[in-house]
């Protein structure tokens, strides 16, 4: 049996002024009419033996995932709330405990809420051919085979000698050497070339007792305090509990877990997956005009190439028109504009920043 | 007595989105808190013997003329309505034939409703330098002294061998040898070179009589159609007042007059001014912080070089945040964006078109 476990924390101020402190990534629609969390959700409840998820969110916002999840038709079996942001190692940790409820030694399929897959299909198809190396107690990462050496995302490096797990479905489990922050350029396009490097997606697959054996010898003394967490709960005693959580580190469950366990392997999944971290992600998500241009919502482009005009459909609708432009970002709301060349894209944090120091309310 | 006629008749679309066809540049606050139109009546009313100003705009502007007018304490004694736009020459003509009633022969003062005029004093000098020569018959326009070889604007080109005519401020009134129309970036390197040419302003002056002859020597069928629409007018026939009015040549003053009559002086004005006529001109208009940009209605800005941010001042305030642009225009209004390299500023009608051809309500 699988439960599934649902980041549904993060932030994402890089996707301003679509994403907002209050109305995250994960709760647009980004790229079709589900946001990402239902398409997230949607994704899921595609597969056998799987019960209703476990979603991990913020406080504020466990109105936003309700609705959102029952107008997809999705009743989550809970919606854990973070008083605070951990990051994901004590979000893991903490629908683990859950997951214990859910019946014995269930496989925890762990999905971050905020990720593109456009081959949802090539997503369920990896998930069942390594469902059975789950079952056996391996701790499996997703990786997918990179298409460029994009310098946005975290590498997992398979181990040189390796011996590939033979899986049912023709593809291979791989031990895995090393994981990798986001490199420089010359480090991505090094990893490329060696064919030995995946993208880290996040997405993680584990029977319960293993990862609770793993996770517990890697974080012992946080394995402790979630154990008081975890009667804190019980007890419903909700302040005791926020007290706890907000004592927590704040790390990843890649560092927390994955760099530290023996057992660890990889699966590379050749779906197109994308976390759109920032608005050139869109460049691998979207359609492309016949001068590479994204259009959404109608703008009026005059000679403009490469670029990303996104005119977001809002209670308003702006007109929006530009000329000349090449590998810029326009991004267009009801109440606020973004304007950015494709590989500044990272800077949209130093505007909000910016707005935030200014007191902007657009944020 | 000098009869001051205001044209503001122009549609401007290059400045959109904040311009519209409803909502011409005339009547926008566009460099400070007065509207172009209303900085247009307090600059002549600082002149001595000056009547009250006959205002020329298009009938479906009248409530607006009227109340920008009287906001700021100016009665016009006239304003005449164009049920539609004929260019310069025809709202001149008419605008005459109404001054007729303010006077002997009275001095007019040809001013467009849209230029920019930062040196008040300097302007009202300059038209009291040329005031007598303007009683004695001659025809005057105002020059600018260049600052550089802008081909955004039509040039004068003054006489090689001229005999200035000197006046009382020590300046001269120079006969006119030519009328240029907006010229290559080369013709005006070289108009700028040869020391003899100045921009043309759209400003004139000259004695109701002094006009009326040259008009009529120059455009014999114009004038006679003229008469007729004065016997409209006087007879408060609007339909054929209207339908009169609808067959005039569309042209300009320029054209019908200038370039033809004799006696053309030109006055050299060393005033700034600017008439605005498309989104780069703010540069000659606006202080720029020191990396050169234009910031209106505070954006944030990061690593940005010699570009104008203007976020528009309306009934919601955007958060426009830019990173990384150099020489581009971005004007965001309430329910419009436009983003713009500065050398392609003449561009904007572009946009416009597409925009109508698409049935846009933003116009």
């Amino acid at each position: 049996m699988i439960v599934p476990i649902i980041l549904s924390g993060g932030s994402g101020s890089r996707l301003w002024p679509l994403s907002r402190e209050t109305y995250p990534k994960q709760f647009l629609p980004l790229v079709d009419q589900y946001t990402m969390l239902q398409s997230t959700a949607l994704r899921i409840a595609g597969l056998a033996d799987v019960t209703a998820p476990l979603v991990v969110c913020n406080e504020e916002h466990r109105f936003m995932v309700a609705e959102q999840l029952r107008a997809v038709g999705v009743q989550p079996a809970a919606v854990i709330l973070e008083p605070v942001g951990r990051n994901t190692a004590p979000a893991v940790a903490v629908a683990a405990l859950h997951a214990q409820n859910q019946g014995a030694d269930p496989i925890l399929l762990i999905l971050p809420a905020d990720h593109v897959i456009a081959d949802v299909e090539g997503f369920r198809a990896a998930v069942r051919r390594v469902a059975p190396h789950a079952e056996a107690g391996r701790l499996i990462t997703f990786g997918i085979i990179p298409t460029a050496p994009e310098t946005g995302y975290g590498y997992i490096e398979i181990a040189e000698n390796a011996t590939p797990v033979a899986n049912p479905g023709g593809r291979s489990l791989f031990r895995v050497a090393s994981f990798r922050e986001k490199p420089k350029p010359e480090d991505a396009a090094k990893y490329i070339a060696s064919g030995r490097f995946l993208w880290n997606s996040g997405m993680f697959f584990w029977r319960l007792s293993s990862f609770q054996n793993e996770f517990g010898k890697a974080n012992p003394v946080m394995a402790e305090t979630l154990e008081d967490l975890t009667d804190a709960l019980m007890a419903e005693d909700q302040a005791r509990a926020a007290k706890i959580f907000d004592a927590l580190p704040n790390i990843s469950i890649d560092y927390a877990l994955m760099e530290k366990a023996t057992h660890v392997m990889v699966v590379p999944g050749n779906f197109i997956w994308d976390d759109v971290g920032a608005w050139d992600a869109l460049y691998r998500t979207f359609p492309t005009d016949n001068k590479g241009n994204i259009r959404v919502g109608d703008p009026v482009l005059i000679d403009c190439t490469d670029s990303i005009i996104y005119n977001a459909p809002g209670q308003k609708k702006m007109a929006v028109g530009v000329a000349g432009l090449k590998d810029m970002v326009v991004v267009v709301n009801d109440d606020a504009v973004l304007v950015i060349p494709k590989d500044r894209a990272q800077d949209v944090r130093k505007i909000v920043i910016a707005l935030r120091d200014r007191g902007a309310t657009q944020l």
